[in-house]
């Protein structure tokens, strides 16, 4: 447990101060204070679960319902036209607060921006098939 | 209009083959064939929208409810812990296929994920509240 664990309920609930942009019953938006560019925000879960993949079916699709609106009014206001939406699961993915929270990026130039690496594989056909079958039965499973 | 423009179309439609790992009525899930590492997934909407932000709230719903179920699932067939999600918009920002898409992104390790570089710089605080208030102000607008 780190001292940012329960930042993000802090900043929706308005004990900690924040840019907020966006609020409805169970989604929260706010700027974030350390910018990889001009408009990045963040989209929260009012209610702290750590992972994503925590995230009950009805918190998803409030945040799934929000996120479109709010990347629109985004580069309304900044003048963007691409962006990147990004959310980290796992301090080795990049997870800091284990809050789980949409990135909204903007793009605004290649040092204004998020940096992404993209070093693509061909998949393995033989894998993949085995890989598929796999994750459709975790899924069918309920897990 | 290139020629990957309709092809998520024909993959949820099943007209081009694909190996899929989910679908419901709005969202189909398959598996990268260029993938970043194993168990890299794609979720799309059945239907094609080019940009996040041109989503309908049920369709970016229906999206953020199975996100969450399709990450658990991948995580368990793969044994990854950490993974990013990623959705790229517009071509600037990595937009390569003109069909909203998620990245499921397993972190197999640092050469066998998504590659990300993170030049953040602290806000600025009067700017800020401009920017906070034009977001604010185009969301309430509608746009």
């Amino acid at each position: 447990m780190s001292d940012l664990t329960h930042l993000f309920e802090k900043i929706a609930r308005g004990d900690v101060p924040s840019h907020k942009v966006y609020e409805d019953e169970q989604v929260f938006a706010f700027l974030d204070i350390n910018p990889l560019s001009r408009g990045h925000t963040l989209v929260i879960p009012r209610q702290r679960y750590e992972r994503l993949d925590d995230l009950p079916p009805e918190v998803g699709a409030a945040i799934g319902r929000a996120l479109p609106r709010i990347a629109a009014a985004v580069c309304r206001a900044t003048g963007a036209h691409s962006y990147n939406v990004l959310s980290n699961t796992g301090r080795e993915a990049g997870q800091v607060v284990p809050h789980v929270h949409f990135h909204i990026i903007p793009w605004h130039g290649p040092d204004r921006s998020l940096g992404i690496r993209w070093p693509a594989t061909p998949i393995e056909e033989d894998d993949a098939k085995a890989l598929r079958d796999e994750i459709a039965s975790a899924l069918a499973d309920g897990h």
